[in-house]
């Protein structure tokens, strides 16, 4: 009989997002429609292009973010669900936009819209939907939420043209990198969190603790990503390893490997990433180089420490089942690395 | 001794831009003076890209638009400076992307900045400035103005995507590209106009005429600009001649020689616009025909007729300096095509 062994940490390896999604689940079902609906246009290639990429399975953590933040807040309106939809819009503009910039080939394991339908079609529909985002936060008529979404869209804009200058520069510090996801993905995890608050009418005082959870958790997200990319965990999954190394990617486990290791292991980073000139061989390499630096595991104990702030922001919000829910939510992202 | 001889129609070829220009003048200054502010980023790139456009001597059309329908309306406040900047930005980075889309190596005679900084770059910046143009707009509290500005990037983005699904297309209609153009182009200067009322908390009949008058005049500035490109005009002005042969984009004068041509001339257009196989004296050629069925003269003619609704659009407002020079800029717009 197997003996329990209690695991240092405070991860909960059951943790789940099913909670959070049975309670939204109501909610959702009218943010997808708004999501069809908003992406219509009466020149096909828009609703064509769009429908690939929104109907390909992402998670819509965001916009659910967005209206689990809400009803914490006790909203009983129905405009969070334009709010979660220009949420939801915002990203898929920018995986369209960045799929153009970073010339990928594959998006959520199909062909990014790009090489289905051109660059060029992929930043027009990028900006069509950014405008449909904004008309659908000026029809919920809140400034306030209006403020917080344009500028996370400059805040995330600027995080890229960061990581452009960045890319691929091995030297990159921690720091450095954390401004650059804090940008580029913990800003929208914000704001989305944020407007559920703004909407719901409440204090600033809720609106900081639901914009420092977003933040936090967006980071947590963003470092987790970053260490199953290079995991087995990832393969078992059916997800591919080694995404990021290939595409020559700045990540935390890079970054911790590098400053930790050997000039002759940083040479093997600026060959690999800085140069673009790999071989079969080295990404297995590269996981051997970050397990014996420990930096996986760092990632993750980083990635732990921005999901407790995040837990402890939603602190001043009574108990409840949203509040359980959004906790347990950054536990299971956290308990996903392991 | 010279005789002036009256010239047909009601265009005055003394028109002049001064008169705007002038009366604008002390409120373009703070439009100028916000556009380098809010194109600043600490990420370095940001503003020495979109310096690059920004400075290159674009003639600031949509903004002034902006100022003086607010002027015309009486406005004696400041955010009209606000949805100025926001107007030019939208502009600017539509720009920006045009070039990523057209994979165009010129801008404003200058080299492109997707050529110097690369298309990545071009289109993060113009995200940025984007996302600025939204905070600016919600800085000045104006949802209605919101409303407008917002609506009119998803329908910019839209008659471009339209465009792209129609490029060189020599089958175009009228009616098809007139949808285009109304899109691309009249559908800011709409807005800029409209915005100018709705800022001055003017009626809704005032909103309406600007918008009215915007949008014609947006028209019948985009018609003008597609008969000068093949007109020898253009060349005394120190531009290029035959920038929209060379790069297959179809506008009025094609669409008009294309319809009233034969057989043969069709296949002319067919050749160098739809197949992109032009020899050197094809451009001679193609203004040749051009003349044949008075393609050039009948854009210049359309363009007077959307000048004309524009110039009546503005009648509801008592006379006043303002109104005569946006008038002129109408008489102007068209005149420089002769």
């Amino acid at each position: 009989m197997g003996v329990v062994i209690p695991f240092e940490g405070n991860e909960d390896r059951s943790a789940s997002l099913e909670p959070l999604i049975g309670l939204v689940e109501a909610d959702m079902g009218k943010v997808n429609e708004a999501i069809l609906a908003r992406a219509h246009s009466h020149v096909e290639l828009i609703p064509e292009l769009a429908g690939h990429l929104i109907n390909s399975g992402g998670k819509r953590i965001r916009p659910m973010l967005t209206v689990a933040a809400a009803r914490l807040c006790g909203y009983r309106g129905e405009l969070h669900v334009k709010l979660a939809t220009s949420v939801e819009f915002m990203h898929t503009a920018t995986l369209l936009h960045d799929d153009v910039v970073d010339e990928s080939d594959l998006r959520r394991g199909k062909a990014a819209a790009r090489k289905i339908w051109g660059n060029q079609a992929s930043v027009l529909v990028g900006d069509y939907l950014l405008g449909q985002a904004f008309k659908m936060m000026v029809e919920t008529g809140s400034l306030e939420s209006l403020r917080i979404l344009s500028n996370a869209a400059a805040v995330i804009a600027e995080g890229e043209v960061l990581q452009l200058a960045a890319a691929h520069d091995t030297k990159t510090t921690e720091d450095a990198y954390l401004q650059v996801i804090g940008a580029k993905t913990a800003a929208l995890f914000a704001a989305a969190s944020e407007v559920g608050a703004v909407i719901a009418g409440r204090p600033r005082e809720e609106q900081a603790a639901l914009e420092s959870y977003g933040r936090n958790l967006g980071i947590a997200f963003q470092l987790v990503d970053d260490a199953l990319d290079y995991s087995g965990k990832q393969a078992l999954m059916g997800k591919s390893v080694g995404d990021d190394f290939r595409e020559g990617k700045i990540t935390l486990p890079v970054v911790l490997s590098y400053r930790r290791g050997a000039a002759e292991e940083r040479n093997f980073w600026k060959r690999t990433l800085e140069d673009g000139d790999q071989t079969p061989d080295d990404l297995i390499y590269a996981q051997k180089l970050m397990d014996r630096h420990d930096a996986i595991s760092d990632t993750v104990e980083r990635a732990r420490h921005y999901g407790d702030i995040a837990r402890d922001a939603l602190a001043i919000f009574p108990d409840g089942p949203y509040k359980h829910a959004l906790l347990e939510a950054v536990d299971f992202c956290v308990a996903r690395a392991y």
